[in-house]
């Protein structure tokens, strides 16, 4: 099959323009999508479970009469795990050992240090009471997103875990419930959309009143997850999947063809980049991909990711690559080159670096150990994979000695006054030693 | 001055509505403010410099004609860092030096570890690039704060601070320019409001792009905030700021009043609680607020606040007011008690800990060292003090060895086709050794 795929070689001029283009992505909620999220979750606020059941029969064609039908007992997740493949539960297992092995070196804990007058500083670190982890149903129903979320979770300590995920025409997929099961969510609640966060939000009789929402979601929970932003906390609003590979043009070109297919194959809009030096070996996955496309099951959904937001760059070398690198600050970077390691210093923005010709991102994706939730459309420049430093918070901690108070009031009194704040000042006064 | 203060007993039922409803707080933009802000941000996006400068002239009443006339230089910062009383340059130096020194411990650095196979698993933390901090001008405005915002990012190693601070009708504050230049900020923008926002969301000629905006404002700031979030990362939208003290009833009640009065004064919607099993002392303290609002020069605002938000508890004992510090989740606490350390492992949720009778508020919001940016309005129960964290970010690395890789792939390849993610499969598979 014919391929199209956009061609741009960094040495020309207006390079920048055309990556800008390339990169271009701003997910907006149209006012039609605005206001219907609003309406749904100031509705679910004021009514909880009534609102949250009729929303549910009629965004997911149910016939729920009471909460309680929308709750999935642990029995049935437990029922579920045991329904599926052995092959499959025992690799949910494995995954499951990873992930939680390397998360727990992410685990924060507290410390303190104490000042030669005895004043003690310090930081204490305390796990989130209740997490909300939001699970999209129907098609695109992802068992490895229940871990990747839940697991960072129970890192931290979180007590309880309410997993929402809809049912469309009362369709339960096995696997994601078996995946719950064995991620230890506490809760599992049937619902979605808007309505799921704002129960998520302010806590209906059936869903509880959590402290953060994660978890991926369409357009109208993104927005909803925005709208109840302070009340709670919120994971970053996701954008479509992308991944750059960079290859020095010695990986076998089916590899690299077949590592942006698996970016390709998400949806319509993910981004798959490749960045070589040699403009040759781009012919080469070119025509690896035109003929490899043909067998994909997804192949309509790959054709279109890859005509309408791929894109090959030639650059001049090496040093060029991490450039421009940074400047897309990809979610996925895969550094398909003899030695990655040496490129890591030079690397200042990308959600997660798979390095060599044996790390493809698909392995990350299920099982390597780091999290799959990362950083889209360039927030990598300023945010983190999804990781047990977001389920844990921290308090400072201030004890001053006598002699330790009465010498900081003496630098905050005056600071006080330029402030025009006169009773923090003489609460630090009152302090001083006299 | 007679001062109405509500009085709560927590072992009266109803005690938790009653507290809900004291708590109660949000946020929210009116469709007026909403409209406005969409109207500056998309212009500031669109036209730069040009809008910039018209919002500029006719929110803050100035006459600038040229972008460039905005930018404070160095030698005008190190003018007024020159200007200042001595003895409030060098506390802004002293203050300066223990935030750093406190800051320093919450680096996180880099990590990695390597598995039997050889497969390398890790985190890599790289600063931002450039961050912006958003300074309130005119009456409010407050050199602490630019040295609380400032110095995590410094400390972070964030190479470009841009802070950007309003100055109506062209009043500009010299202490806050001193602070700019004590904490080594790079670019200083004289404009404020939606339009500063939008400016350091999307760049202008001027105001550069930057990847993070942290920093207090009204309402139009915080809902531009909100708004280009996504865009950029930006820090926990503000509420008004609030102090619960716990005291035993063996502090002096001067103190706790003074403690609650430099709380009140801050605005008309801050919020000051007291908890105490001694009701007799809770009298006191109401005498002592009673005599020394007397002098305050923030008498008016003191009272009001007071008067519409502050509460006295009376709690059965010293467990029962952990319990009811966990429900508020205040932003600060004070424990007003002897031996305040035992109370730590109950404490889950506060911004910063105040311990003991000599860390008043006051010495926390200058100079002890940690951050003064702390979570409001219960915010707590999920999110932390600024920090140094908040300038940096993890890449996940993996490299897989080929002996690694064979492996996972053996895991990832049914959890792909389980998800009907075929080149995923694929793609992983082409790593497994025949």
């Amino acid at each position: 099959m014919k391929l199209e795929i956009r061609r741009l070689d960094a040495a020309t001029e207006g390079f920048a323009e055309q990556l800008d283009a390339l990169l271009a992505w701003e997910s907006v909620s149209d006012q039609r999508v605005q206001s219907a999220v609003d309406e749904i979750v100031e509705q679910v606020r004021l009514h909880k479970d009534a609102a949250l059941i009729e929303y549910t029969n009629r965004f997911d064609r149910r016939q729920v009469v009471a909460g309680v039908e929308l709750v999935i007992e642990h029995d049935r997740l437990e029922q579920a795990a045991k329904s599926i493949p052995t092959q499959l539960l025992e690799a949910l297992e494995q995954a499951k050992e990873r992930i939680t092995r390397y998360h727990q070196r992410q685990a924060q804990t507290s410390w303190q240090y104490t000042e030669e007058d005895g004043t003690v500083l310090g930081q204490q670190i305390t796990p989130l009471d209740r997490v909300g982890v939001y699970v999209p149903g129907g098609k695109a129903a992802y068992p490895s997103s229940v871990l990747m979320n839940v697991l960072p979770a129970k890192v931290a300590g979180v007590k309880e875990i309410v997993m929402v995920v809809p049912t469309p025409d009362g369709f339960v997929n096995e696997l994601v419930l078996a995946a719950a099961h064995v991620s230890g969510v506490d809760r599992v609640v049937t619902v979605g959309g808007a309505q799921a966060v704002a129960a998520l939000a302010y806590g209906t009789e059936t869903v509880p009143k959590v402290d953060k929402i994660v978890g991926p979601g369409n357009i109208f929970v993104a927005t909803a997850k925005k709208k109840v932003f302070g009340i709670v906390g919120i994971d970053m609003i996701a954008g479509p999947s992308e991944i750059l590979v960079v290859c020095d043009g010695k990986t076998d070109p089916d590899w690299i063809a077949m590592d942006l297919f698996s970016q390709a194959e998400h949806d319509e809009d993910a981004q798959s980049i490749l960045i070589c030096p040699d403009e040759v070996y781009l012919d080469q996955v070119k025509a690896a991909m035109e003929r490899l496309i043909e067998p994909q099951s997804r192949k309509d959904i790959i054709k279109t990711s890859l005509e309408g937001r791929a894109a090959f760059i030639k650059v001049a070398d090496m040093a060029q690559a991490m450039e421009v690198a940074n400047l897309v600050a990809a979610e996925h970077l895969e550094l398909s080159v003899d030695e990655p390691e040496q490129y890591l210093p030079q690397i200042r923005h990308a959600g997660a670096i798979f390095m060599g010709r044996h790390t493809p991102e698909a392995l990350g994706d299920y099982c390597a150990g780091p999290n799959h939730v990362l950083p889209t459309s360039g927030t990598a420049r300023f945010s983190s994979p999804l990781g047990v430093y977001d389920f844990q918070k921290r308090s400072s901690i201030i004890y001053c000695s006598a002699d330790g108070a009465s010498e900081l009031a003496k630098i905050a009194s005056p600071l006080a006054r330029g402030e025009s704040l006169e009773a923090h000042a003489m609460s630090a006064e009152y302090r001083i030693k006299s």
